[in-house]
């Protein structure tokens, strides 16, 4: 719920000025209380994309991250199952677990040595009073859910159900088999720009053309099968393309995840069945079982913070978090088969060079971006048909606010 | 108009303590919420001087500028014409121009390519649907004059009549023939100072005595003919000079501008024509049709950002604008003759060495004092009588901010 | 007094919430809002150590220091006395000492050269008028006081009384002579922590068996002569040590500081008698007219600014100042016999290393700290029994935020 007088009439205000199908109004992009709504009315309600289990395969394998100022660390713990925690301590708040990844039988504060079990319970607290019970000092812990190999967390008290988004994208991406993946590649860069912005920027193509010539040296830019502006040679891709998934028995329509999330298989330009320089495979072995290269790319995108590729030899997922209202960091792994093996199967400059390009571009539009809209003249601008992924980010964001608002009766009546 | 009942409180409220011929209260200089007023009641609501017309010589050429968060492109147009627009695209908001100077037959926002004329107009919208009406989305245009050379631009709503600021100066400059010169050289340094402090620093020399042994080699500490500071030396310099000058048909004596402008011509120490090391001509091509090098500069100066130096050989502007309450930028153009040749007529360091040491020692000046006016033991000093100057500029500054707020009826009818 | 209704109740809820014996509520850390209230409170109420009186043995010798943004100027004025004057020019408000240390005879202002005599009078001003009274324009002076060669200052209008305070330590730090030392090193680092996370890491050892592997080479971990943890081999070591030094007159049982400091004498590990790797004295020439080495260390704190190690042969002082409300500077002195000789009777690297790399790990975890404090799991924890100096410091630092509120009662009329 969103806190304050003040802030719910300005979060209001500006909810009624929204146009939809245009791009938001200045300060949800610019203003630092925006910001913090965000935080909390998004990054802390949700369910966010954290890291792929196949990075902390082990017991004791754990992965930080940082939503705002939370730190959570995420680990496979004794039986096999992934968790999660606030990385925070119970004595005195010192932060526990100090590197982005790493493995470890017991969680151990720096500071004064408090232990915790990976299921978050203290297990050592030297020095402590005979009347100090353990009991009421394990770590706080956060929700987690694993879906197809993506670990997704939430610091929410009580998250969103996610059945129907693991329903609809589980036959998508089972097929190419993520929990018997490796990560091939990590990158993280910082973008300056607000987070919605580094979201919008992914959720549309029509910037390709202007900036990402490594991308679209595969990457067809239209993201709908029957997309009105489709060129004939666009349709008959289609056509061959799903004719052949269809007797594969993969799915390829979109599914409908109204506008939280979205999948669809698409095909690459023809000849074309990896994101590399020239098309061909960037890994010699292909994901599971899978026998065929050409299956395009399942493209998976869900608000507020994750988008991923799911090829024939490679998946790569994005992952946004905000660190500030004009900084963001964007996490890119690259996974391949787990018998994969790098120099034989696979060369981690060709498979990385054509989104390390792009991301660099992105990050550099972002951030134009975000400059141009901190103006005076800045008005909210209309979405073209091909930014229609962003009309629906938008309304979700939108609506997001809109829920974490308090009832206008209950709000007439606090006055 | 200054915003917010109690933003205006307090602006009244160090209005009230502010007293004239002593520096400001110390929340003038140092208070986040009173720069954003300055923003808003000063850089919104003024002229500024933006660059040189001769900067951008040709059609298509344009120069960037940031007021405050605000990026402005200065351009020639099709028809010779000086125009000034937010750089900010009308579809997402991009910046559109990226360098500080360039040329373009039309604008391109580097995001998705909409494209506009050197009038606005947007030409170029790809994608968009046949519905959209380019005309309503042309660039937002800013307010834009040339006077003598000098570009100034204005963000305002309806800014201030210039006409008695060009009436006045023009007389002083138009012999110097600012039309027919082209830069030798620019920089840009940034101070850790208040903008206020940069001016203020600028607009006295009691500090040169023992900060700046470069510039007092040829310049006359001396701000009026009549100084009653002035030596029987300065008094002969003076005498002479003027006779000088009258013959020549040149204006001396200064211009009326209130507190908002200045402009004298004074002389150079005897034997000194031009700030260099040695007094000599920077350039042996005098500006113009200019045949007599000793003639001294006219010194212009002009409330809220820029002063100048008009001399026989070149011609040098700054301008003042802030970053944040505490970093401003001072761009800093050296002009020549347009066919005077570099190596040839002209060394780019002979020219310029004087004022990049000047402007290095006034950073660290105005760094000091900005450090110092943040202590609780500030208290507002009194201005010397060779800083009358400054007593000019803080009436014309307090007079901005009384003219910005509501009258007072207004303010208590709304409590 | 802490100004404003909002920050007023804001303290009050906070400290309603705290709960002694436990870390503070996560806002006494962490908002910018009580950082300054704490600048306001504590560091502009307080008396602070500022620095060692033989720093600036001679007359004209100065030292800068900031209190938030208040610079002090402490210096040894004609009649050797030490003063301290707010650093701030009366004319126009620029800092006058650039430098941390130095020596002049008068303080000269680097932009227009006022100067000022070492007792803060104003000496010149030049081209002020006639009616300029001088006598109106002195340095602002602050409040200093010198005990056992420390140099405490205050900016309070009114500050504390401080002779129960040097009544307590006289006995303890005399016989070790701090007017008779030298500076044989100095070091200041930035914690990037909320100050009392730096006072809170200083005064427990709770942290050292698991972070300071040079420190505990020499030091007891135990912080009190009848430490309830201490072992039966500590106490025999207390009582061997504490007869020697009643025999020897030497004060060593706790002084009764309350919270707002201590003062005790501790033994080092058995045949330990310095901080350095090996324990052997760190300077052949004693402090003084001390002739036997085993002396344990005197460790003397202090609320809110300072802790001390005053050994046999030489003396460490530790200073705290805030630079934000997450960033803090420690600076570290290190003083010798003045008659002491450099790479005769002392190494520096043999006498730093221990403090140089215990310093660093503490700023390590002071950062992890502050780090987990601002999550929203972060929960005010149990201070282990051996952290009682903690409880000591967060009472005296509650009582100092309520004593600078406005009774409850004036509150409420005021409403």
């Amino acid at each position: 719920m969103i806190r304050g007088e003040h802030i719910q009439e300005l979060v209001q205000d500006l909810l009624d000025q929204r146009r939809a199908g245009f791009s938001l109004p200045q300060a949800f992009y610019v203003d630092p209380a925006l910001y913090e709504v965000d935080l909390d009315a998004v990054f802390g309600a949700e369910w966010l994309f954290a890291c792929n289990a196949c990075e902390i395969p082990k017991s004791g394998d754990y992965l930080t991250l940082e939503i705002g100022v939370n730190s959570i660390v995420v680990l496979r713990d004794r039986e096999g199952g992934v968790r999660a925690f606030h990385n925070t301590c119970r004595h005195r708040g010192s932060r526990i677990c100090t590197k982005e990844t790493g493995r470890a039988s017991v969680l151990v504060c720096p500071y004064h040595q408090w232990s915790y079990g990976l299921d978050g319970a203290l297990r050592g607290a030297r020095q402590m009073p005979k009347d100090f019970d353990r009991s009421d000092y394990g770590l706080v812990p956060a929700h987690v859910e694993t879906i197809c190999g993506m670990v997704y967390v939430s610091i929410a008290d009580d998250p969103p159900d996610l059945s129907g988004f693991r329903r609809a994208v589980t036959p998508f991406i089972a097929p190419h088999a993520p929990e018997r993946t490796k990560v091939a590649h990590v990158t993280t860069i910082v973008e300056e720009a607000n987070w919605k912005l580094v979201i919008e920027n992914n959720r549309e193509c029509y910037h390709c053309a202007g900036n990402h010539p490594e991308l679209l040296a595969t990457l067809v830019e239209f993201a709908l099968p029957d997309d009105p502006a489709g060129t004939a040679e666009f349709q008959g891709l289609i056509d061959a393309k799903t004719a052949k998934w269809d007797g594969l028995g993969l799915p390829h329509r979109p599914a409908d995840g109204g506008d939280a999330f979205r999948c669809i298989r698409l095909p690459f330009h023809e000849g074309a069945v990896s994101f590399t320089p020239d098309g061909r495979p960037a890994c010699a072995k292909l994901l599971g079982d899978l026998t065929e290269p050409d299956l395009g790319s399942v493209r998976m995108f869900r608000a507020p913070n994750n988008w991923n590729h799911f090829l024939s030899d490679h998946i790569i997922h994005f992952r946004v978090l905000p660190l500030s209202v004009d900084r963001t960091a964007l996490r890119t792994t690259w996974l391949v088969h787990e018998d994969a093996v790098e120099g034989v199967d696979y060369d981690v400059e060709t498979m990385t060079s054509v989104w390390t390009a792009t991301n660099r571009q992105d990050a550099d539009l972002a951030a134009l971006n975000h400059r141009g809209i901190r103006s005076k003249a800045y008005r909210p601008g209309p979405y073209a048909p091909s930014e229609f992924m962003l009309t629906q980010f938008t309304d979700w964001y939108a609506g997001k606010l809109a829920a974490a608002l308090p009832p206008p009766a209950m709000r007439m009546a606090a006055e």
